[in-house]
């Protein structure tokens, strides 16, 4: 069954169960697929139809129980327990990384920050002290580390990733700016802001150009 | 015609750009869709369906010349000039934002930051002075700012998005780890990497579990 689901569903929960906790911090119980629209900028049909993949949350014309809704997609996504994740690269965006505090409050907990540079290794960032590459097997093996942030330059992001997948590491997410190729089995999500400013002026292009004829008046 | 484009090829085309400014650098001049597929992790057939709706840029059985598609997909995109943007939020995040180089580079010119609190406003950092967010109006229509950059806490995101919008932007990079919501005109992109992480979980949880069998014969 988990084959047949879309993966831009699978994106969209997240954010789902991000909706749920905060109307749930709110004090509201019970939720319809209309107001999760519009929370979500989502059309009612298209919320009924993300969360009938996985199951029967919502009873006809009574709407969805918040705080049930929310456990069930945690579950769903593998959020009802801790990941633990190693870094590697602790320049100035790893660094920056190790000290931001949302992924250890969201259960994801990063226990190990590497980095191929001597000066680097052994100081201490973020409470971590810096561990040579060179230990990175040994150390996923006896820490248990099942993600991999990679932070280190475009140029060596590849090789990270292949040390990472050659370490039985199945997740990985990306900061460099480059492609990245791994085997079937693993997955990488990519945080790549310039990418994502190169998709949203596809749009903006239209939306900012002056109107022809003004050009042509003003030439 | 762009209304029939998916927006999944829209978020894809950044990549293919990448990839064949990689290949030209490499001095490489032409590209089968075979060797696109492999190094985006992509089937041939993708490569050509997600191009095809663009024009016809390959020549049946010749492959694709990689300046001129690369060009043409810069062009598709917007990229064939420089983006005018403003950050609100300087705190730890907003810091390292003005201090990346990496926007610059690909013709993202940050121009004015703005901060609501005034120990902070006055200060430069990465080169700009901080101005009060009762400035926003009136910079963003003097220096011509296109898109704007929330990296304030999740508490304040919305208000300053809203604040954005009224300015007539019409392109949102989101830091903050909220649901941003705007008018239809008005194209949002949300970097949040604990968002990624937790729909990368629900494909991993299966991964690192125990085999069930395992786990009945150690009890």
């Amino acid at each position: 069954m988990p084959n047949e689901i879309p993966e831009v569903v699978i994106l969209r929960l997240p954010l789902y169960a991000r909706v749920l906790a905060q109307l749930e911090s709110q004090g509201i119980d019970v939720v319809s697929s209309q107001m999760l629209g519009d929370l979500l900028q989502a059309t009612p049909a298209q919320i009924r139809k993300d969360l009938s993949y996985f199951g029967r949350f919502g009873k006809q014309g009574r709407g969805y129980n918040v705080h049930y809704l929310q456990q069930e997609l945690r579950q769903i996504l593998g959020l009802n327990r801790t990941w633990i994740m190693a870094l590697v690269g602790v320049g100035q965006l790893g660094s920056a990384i190790l000290s931001y505090g949302g992924f250890q409050r969201q259960g994801f907990q990063i226990v190990a920050a590497f980095d191929a540079d001597p000066a680097r290794t052994g100081t201490t960032v973020g409470g971590l002290v810096i561990q040579s590459v060179a230990e990175l097997q040994e150390t996923v093996r006896t820490r248990g580390i099942e993600i991999g942030i990679v932070a280190v330059p475009a140029a060596h992001g590849q090789e990270v990733v292949d040390a990472l997948v050659a370490c039985g590491i199945k997740g990985i997410l990306n900061y460099a700016p480059f492609q990245v190729r791994v085997p079937r089995n693993v997955w990488v999500r990519d945080i790549d802001p310039v990418v994502a400013l190169q998709s949203m002026t596809y749009h903006l292009k239209g939306v900012y150009a002056p109107p022809r004829a003004m050009s042509v008046a003003v030439e």
